[in-house]
C-alpha cells in the first residue's frame, strides 16, 4: 500500500470550482466543479453497468469532448482504464483487449463499428460513449487513490515482438506532473494547450497535470497549426506539448511574427530533432523545452531547462528532480544505453514479470556531456555495425532531412561483405524534386563521416510507421522489395 | 519500502549550481553546489566519527549559520536527526536525549555547556560543530532516499505528560514541501526568509522547500523585524512564515507603508489570530496566508489560499491539495476536534505504538463552514464547559488582547458552584497601565455572551509558555498563587 491522497478533481472542484477546467477550442467551457458533477454522473453510470474497483475498462475514442470526463470518471469507479489507439486495426485492437483482459470497451460513435469488429469473439460489453447512463442516481465512487494503485494502461508501439501494456499507477501520474511542476514552476496564470492524442501519455499527462495543479486546459479534437496559434496569441495558452513535425507546422504558419511574452513553453517530445528546426524556433522566441521520455516514464523523465535551452541546442536536458538517469557508458560523451528510475517509471508491464533490476533498461542510445546534459543518439536496436563503427541511423536522417527537397529521410543498416553493414537511405522527396545523387554525396562531404554516408538511396513515396507514427527502421528494406514488385 | 527519490541537495547543485541557496542576513552567500559540497564534507566526517544509516544524533543549536549544512550532512550519512529545542533546560533536554536513544549529540559553541550537563549520565558522545573533522576525506553517502525512512524526530511542546518524539520521513517532508508549493505556485524568482528556529517545523520545512524546489532562502540568527523590511523591501523576499506575535511586530515597524509588488506570502502559523491583526495587515497590502498545521502534519496541513484571504479573515482556509481533514461534528458550524489525514502527516511517535486509526486526532477544535473553511477555535481539553455551554478560552482572549492596554491575555476554566466552571482571565498591562475593571466589562458587554465573560481578573506580569513559546493555560491559576505567596 501507497500514500492515500483525495481525488484530485474533487480537490480542485472543492479549491478552484469556478475555474475553467477544460476550454474546447470553440469555445465551450467547463469548470472544475461542472468537470467533478459530470465525471461522477459517469462513474455513477459505470457503476450501474456493473464496472467495480479494479475492472479493467477500454476506451477506444479520438479526443472528444466527453473522453476527459470519462478518463476522470474511471477513477472515481476505481477502474484500470485501457486507452487503446485509434490508429490501430481491428486486429490490433482485438490483440490488446484479450491481452488487457478488458471486461468493457466504450468508443466514441464513430468508431464503434471498428470496435465491434474488434472484440467480436470476446467476452466484452460494448457501449458507446453516450450510452453510458446519465441518470443512475449516486453510487459509492472512489474519493481518495492509493498511489500504487494501477490506474492506466498504454500499450508501448512494439515495432518488435507483441505490443506490451505499460501498467501506470495514480502515483506514476501524480509524481510526472508534479517534477514537471518543480521544473517549470507553476503560475496561477498557467495554461496547457492538448494537441496530442490522450491515448497516448504525452496528451494524458496534460490532463493530469490539470487536475494535479488546479490548471485550465485548451483541448482540441486534431491538430491544427492556425488554432494553436490563436490559442497562444489570443487566449492566453502559456504551454504546448508537440512532436517534432508539429512544431515545423507552427513555424511554417509562424511566417515572421514572434511568440508573445507570456508564452512559457514549448515542451518537445518523441525523438531527435534537427537542430536547424531549433534554431529557427529559437529565433521566433519559441521556448522549446526538448525532453525525453516514454510511455515507461508516464511523459518526460529529462527536459532541458529555461536556463539551458539555447546553450544546450539538441540535448534532451537533465533528468526532472526526483528521476535518476545512468548512462550505461564509462565516461563522458560515451555512448551507451539509457537507464532510468524514479517514481513516474512504470513498475511492470501487464501479465509479465517484474524486473528484478533497479533501474529500467529504456532500450535508447544516449551520452551525457561534462555537465551531465543527456544527447539521445537512437535506439539500441537501429544501430549499424559498419566495419566496428557505430553508426546510428537518427545522426545521418537528420542530416539527409536538412538536404532541399527531402520530407523526410529513413536509414537502416543493410548487409555488406566488406563492412559487415553499411546505411541505407529511404527518402520521401517533395513533389516535382529532381533526385540527384551527386549533389547529396556532395552536401554530405563535410557533415558526415565517410562511414556513416549511405551506400545507396532509395526513393520512397512514405516512410514505414507504427500506430504511434514512429518510424520503423525495419521495414524500410522491404519497402524496395514491394516497390520492386510494383515496377 | 516507499518510492526513492535522489537526494534533493545533489539534485540542486547539479541542476541550480550557482543559484544562491542561503544567503544570511549579513550578506554572506552559498550557492547551492557550495553547500552541496560543504554538507557532504560534514557527512565524511560524521561517517569518521561512527555515524551510520540510521544512527541517532541531536542537535543543540540556535540558527547559526553551520545549521543547514548540518541538517543536509544528517541526510547524507543517512541518520536521524533529532533537533532539540534550545529553550530546554538540562533536565528537560536529558529525557529526550535519553528518550530518543541518541548517540551522538552536536551542539553550537554557546550551548556547549549545557549540551554537558544535559547529557552527562548517558552514554552519549558530544561534539560542537566545529568538531567534526571536515578532512575526512569522501566515504560513501546516501545518494538517494526512501521517501518511508525516517529524517528526524522533533518533541511536541508537551503542555500535558511527557514530550513525545513526532517521527518524520523523508516522505513526510517531501510531500509537505510539494503540497505547500501546489497551493501558492512556484515562481523562479521566490524567496523565503526564515526568522523561525529550525528545531521547529515551522522554520525546518523553509530548509526543505529549498532543496526540494531550488529556492533562494534568506537565513536570520534571530527574529529582527528591521532586517525582515528590509530583506523584503530591497533583496526581493517574497515569503516570509511568522506566528502572531511577528506579525504585530512587523506591523508596528512597518508604520505608514506597503509591501511591494513582488511580496507573495506572509505565512501566519501558531493558532488563533486576532482579527484587527489581519484587517491592518489587509491594508498593509501584506498578503497574510493563515494557516493550520503542527509537528505532526510537518508544518501547514490547511492554508487559507490567495482568493479567500480578505473573503474569510479569521480562517484557516482548506486542506492542501494532498490532504484531507474533517472536522468530528454532524454539520457545518458545528464544533469538533480535528482530524487529518495526508502524505505529510507523521504516522508514529518514537517508542509509542502507531494509531491504527485512518486519520490523525490533533486534539484540536474547530469547524467548517458551507464551504469546507475551516476555523479553529481551541485545543480540545482547554474548552471550559460553564453551564452546559462550551467556552473557548481563544475567543475570550482574542477580545480582551484587543482592550486599549492590554498586552496579551490567558484564559482558564475554574470551579464554580452554580455553573461548574466560568472563565478566568489573567492580563498582561503595558507599563503605567492604570486597570479598571468595570471599563473591561463594558467593553465586553457587545462582544462576548454573558457566559463567555470572565468571572475573575488577574493582572500578572508574564504568562506562563512552554518551551516552544505556546501559552499553557492549565499553569495559569498557579501563577496566581505564587503572586499571592509573593504578596
Amino acid at each position: 500500500m501507497g500514500e492515500k491522497i483525495p481525488h484530485w478533481l474533487d480537490k480542485q472542484a472543492e479549491t478552484n470550482p469556478n475555474k475553467t477546467a477544460i476550454r474546447q477550442s470553440d469555445g465551450e467551457i467547463v469548470t472544475f466543479k461542472e468537470l467533478r458533477n459530470e465525471s461522477r454522473q459517469i462513474a455513477y453510470g459505470l457503476r450501474g453497468l456493473g464496472v467495480r474497483k479494479g475492472t479493467h475498462i477500454a476506451l477506444l475514442a479520438e479526443n472528444h469532448k466527453e473522453v476527459p470526463a470519462f478518463i476522470h470518471a474511471s477513477s472515481y469507479a476505481g477502474a484500470v482504464l485501457v486507452l487503446l489507439n485509434t490508429r490501430l486495426t481491428p486486429a490490433e485492437l482485438a490483440f490488446q483487449l484479450e491481452d488487457a483482459e478488458v471486461q468493457f470497451l466504450f468508443t466514441s460513435n464513430s468508431l464503434k463499428g471498428r470496435g465491434e469488429e474488434a472484440s467480436q469473439h470476446l467476452p466484452i460489453r460494448q457501449y458507446s460513449l453516450e450510452e453510458i447512463p446519465r441518470d443512475a442516481g449516486e453510487s459509492d465512487v472512489e474519493e481518495e487513490f492509493d498511489l500504487d494503485d494501477v490506474y492506466t494502461m498504454m500499450y508501448t508501439s512494439g515495432t518488435t515482438g507483441n505490443p506490451k501494456a505499460v501498467m501506470h499507477t495514480y502515483g506514476n501520474h501524480w509524481h510526472s506532473a508534479i517534477s514537471s511542476a518543480l521544473n517549470m514552476g507553476l503560475h496561477e496564470e498557467d495554461q496547457w494547450l492538448v494537441c496530442l492524442p490522450l491515448f497516448h501519455v504525452g496528451g494524458f499527462s496534460i490532463l493530469m497535470k490539470s487536475v494535479v495543479y488546479g490548471m485550465t486546459i485548451e483541448y482540441m479534437g486534431t491538430f491544427d497549426e492556425k488554432i494553436i496559434q490563436e490559442a497562444i496569441f489570443e487566449r492566453g495558452i502559456t504551454h504546448v506539448s508537440v512532436v517534432t513535425v508539429m512544431l515545423r507546422r507552427l513555424l511554417d504558419h509562424l511566417g515572421e511574427a514572434s511568440y508573445p511574452e507570456h508564452f512559457r513553453c514549448m515542451l518537445l517530445g518523441g525523438g531527435p530533432v534537427p537542430k536547424p528546426l531549433l534554431e529557427r524556433a529559437a529565433e521566433r522566441r519559441i521556448p522549446v523545452f526538448q525532453t525525453y521520455g516514454m510511455t515507461e516514464t508516464s511523459s518526460q523523465i529529462a527536459t532541458l531547462d529555461p536556463s539551458s535551452a539555447l546553450r544546450k541546442l539538441g540535448s534532451a536536458g537533465r533528468p526532472l528532480s526526483t528521476a535518476q538517469l545512468l548512462v550505461d557508458a564509462e565516461k563522458e560523451y560515451e555512448v551507451g544505453e539509457i537507464l532510468v528510475r524514479g517514481p513516474m517509471v512504470s513498475k511492470k508491464y501487464y501479465n509479465r514479470e517484474a524486473s528484478d533490476e533497479a533501474f529500467f533498461r529504456t532500450g535508447d542510445l544516449g551520452y551525457k556531456d561534462e555537465e551531465g546534459f543527456l544527447y539521445v543518439v537512437d535506439r539500441v536496436k537501429d544501430v549499424i555495425i559498419s566495419g566496428g563503427e557505430n553508426v546510428y541511423p537518427a545522426e545521418i536522417e537528420s542530416v539527409l532531412s536538412s538536404f532541399p527537397g527531402v520530407i523526410e529521410a529513413g536509414v537502416t543498416g543493410i548487409a555488406n561483405e566488406k563492412w559487415g553493414e553499411v546505411p541505407a537511405a529511404f527518402l520521401v522527396l517533395e513533389e516535382h524534386t529532381l533526385w540527384n545523387q551527386e549533389e547529396m554525396e556532395r552536401f554530405l562531404e563535410d557533415k558526415l563521416a565517410k562511414y556513416k554516408r549511405p551506400h545507396v538511396y532509395h526513393i520512397v513515396p512514405e516512410l514505414p510507421r507504427n500506430a504511434s507514427n514512429k518510424l520503423v527502421r525495419r521495414r524500410l528494406p522491404s519497402l524496395v522489395e514491394e516497390h520492386k514488385d510494383e515496377c
